[in-house]
């Protein structure tokens, strides 16, 4: 199990492409350049406060009984470009925010201040440089601004919209084929089914499964159990994109197909080839040069599950997406759990309070049952040689 | 702030209309009415196993040394139309998945069985019903699958797709009227700045954390420090919508506007009116009969973090959005955090290691700086009276 784990941690980064795109679209993505910033923040000097801007020596000597007058020559609401320059014995109202005009070099806020006749009375003194944002305080202009390799969050859009960057390169996605395969599969805009055929439900949920991982999906469809079709199939996926997951056709018996198809690569290697876990048939990893092909099994809730615990991560690690919260806390079961000898049990359950103690119990239907997921909380992990877990025995539990 | 955050729990959900929607556009939505399954699933008998469909009666006495020959008239793979009746003596290989003809009530495993000549050679009993999935396992027909307010995550999608539903009736996204106001304010898509204006950096990162709560995000753009135009805007964004969001006007200088214009409306409850925090100049949250204002911040710091703490988890409640992972941890202050006498603070900190253990350590910028959210993993709240958090004192450390 670990081993499967180790590999996917282990496995290079696939080289993705780079292109440019709006900021406005570039959320949770990751960005492909260091971003040096073109303008410096602010690019003007500018008052942190409402209040007077004025030469900080006029202001020297000035207490609450020796209040200093000062010519008011102009008002500078935020945005305003300052049209004078302050001389000796000037001041100019400015607002937070509001460029601080010439020859001024302090402000005094406004609670120091009052207006008697047609002149501004300053009852504290200031020195130099008090209350004024500097020119490229926040940034200075040629800075590196945002890293290579950063997920660009809401603060990220944020300082790159304080420098003016308009368009932001980013990795392009991971692109992954993916397909069903199953001859029972029909998709679930047909509105009647025969006997034998159910919906494919894997495209749907693994689609927007991938996608939630910010990965794009190319979606080749369902494909029936032929040798030479998924042949095929398997091969466009692996020339259009560099990952390919398929769900089915893992089963062991005649059906069997996929593990046929790979055996035909030449240069395949299989790293893990039926790792023996419940739910679900063998699960199937394979390395072709720089490509993964991924085989989940064809049951929705054991496809999703193995998602989940397996191929989450390692395509969030891809695409620089956040990784899932998981939790993972150590409950008591509430009821005896039986578990197959021989194979690594992901047991899904769910979680009741008993006497106001959170506990762990089974959810009775199996990995054939789509309603398995949904009634679950999360899931426990079932060692090969585990066959009982008793009530009242620890247990991690997981969510997905 | 309990008071606020209390105001804000206690707000009545707004009405939200529905709509429909393909179920492969659902995920995240609000389910808006009880939904039914117009079939049983599966819809016929299936195998759970590769084997052999029997009539159970035909095994009865079948051991390792008493094998008992049956005669095979087809092969179901899974996806194939069983075309024969099974009659005495007779057996039907299935695949997983497969079918089960008429006649058969039990599958034979296909390890209990081997070919000899023209004959299946049975060694293993079984009782009726045995390794098959009965029609309706696992949903019957006419049972309301899932529940009018349900989150539509993977299972459920799983569920729906089961079922062959291909649209679903959500609610609609809470609609949000979002503008930024400053004469200093200029979009990001200008390319030179003139002295005293500086880049709307609110429009672009509120739009993104509104929509990343399931809401629809209506932008009105930049709105000067006009009392009327101010008016109209505000006016505009209530007639289309029931959620105004807009940052900055909230300063207590001459250039003062939001409050003003509330003010002019009849009827309008302001709730909250400054409440004295840092970051932020005062954060307003007014309502008008059945619609909500918010007005934030100018400084992007102020207004993220506000959003974050504040309103965030509102609109994730509206829209049935799971709520953002939140992290709170007790941990220890690795250096004195000065704070302001009679403002609740919410200090933006870092997390760094000091031999081996998490600490807390301020961020020297303040809210003016675009980049102090960025370089902050979170934030302690201090209290009002509180004007020195020692080196070692203990707070709760939250992120955003």
């Amino acid at each position: 199990m670990d081993k499967f784990r180790t590999l996917l941690k282990e496995l290079p980064a696939l080289e993705l492409g780079v292109e440019q795109l709006d900021l406005e679209q570039s959320f949770n993505r990751k960005i492909a350049e260091d971003i040096k910033s073109p303008i410096d923040v602010p690019h003007f000097r500018k008052s942190r406060m409402d209040g007077f801007a004025v030469r900080a020596q006029d202001t020297f000597g000035a207490e609450e009984d020796n209040l200093i007058p000062l010519t008011q020559v102009e008002v500078i609401e935020a945005g305003d470009i300052p049209q004078k320059s302050l001389k000796e014995g000037q001041c100019a109202y400015v607002a937070t925010g509001a460029a601080i005009p010439e020859g001024a070099d302090a402000v005094v806020m406004v609670e120091y201040s009052e207006k008697k006749d047609d002149k501004i009375l300053i009852s504290k003194a200031v020195t130099p440089t008090t209350h004024i944002v500097e020119i490229g305080h926040d940034v200075n202009r040629g800075d590196i601004i945002i890293e290579k390799n950063t997920l660009i969050d809401l603060p990220t859009m944020g300082i790159l919209a304080a420098c003016g960057i308009t368009t932001v390169p980013v990795y392009q996605k991971p692109k992954i084929s993916l397909m069903s395969t199953g001859s029972e599969l029909v998709t679930h805009k047909v509105s009647e089914l025969e006997v034998g055929q159910i919906y494919d439900i894997n495209s749907i949920v693994l689609k927007q499964a991938i996608s939630n991982t910010g990965s794009e999906v190319d979606y080749l469809g369902i494909v029936k159990d032929h040798f030479e079709e998924l042949k095929h199939r398997i091969d466009q996926g692996l020339k259009e994109n560099d990952i390919v997951i398929l769900s089915g056709g893992t089963s062991k018996g005649e059906g069997d197909l996929g593990v046929r198809v790979l055996d035909t690569f030449e240069n395949i290697e299989v790293q893990v080839h039926g790792i023996k876990i419940k739910p679900g048939k063998p699960l199937i990893f394979a390395k072709l040069e720089k490509k993964i092909i991924f085989i989940l099994p064809g049951y929705p809730t054991s496809a999703l599950s193995c998602f989940y615990v397996f191929i989450d991560d390692f395509l969030r690690r891809l695409s620089g997406y956040p990784l899932r919260a998981k939790n993972a806390e150590e409950l008591e079961l509430g009821e005896r759990i039986y578990s197959p000898i021989g194979r690594y049990h992901f047991k899904a359950v769910e979680l009741r309070d008993v006497d106001g103690v959170r506990k762990i119990f089974p959810i009775k239907t199996g990995s054939e049952a789509i309603s398995t997921l949904f009634y679950s909380d999360g899931y426990i992990e079932i060692e090969e040689l585990e066959e009982i877990v008793e009530k009242g025995d620890k247990k991690v539990f997981y969510t997905y």
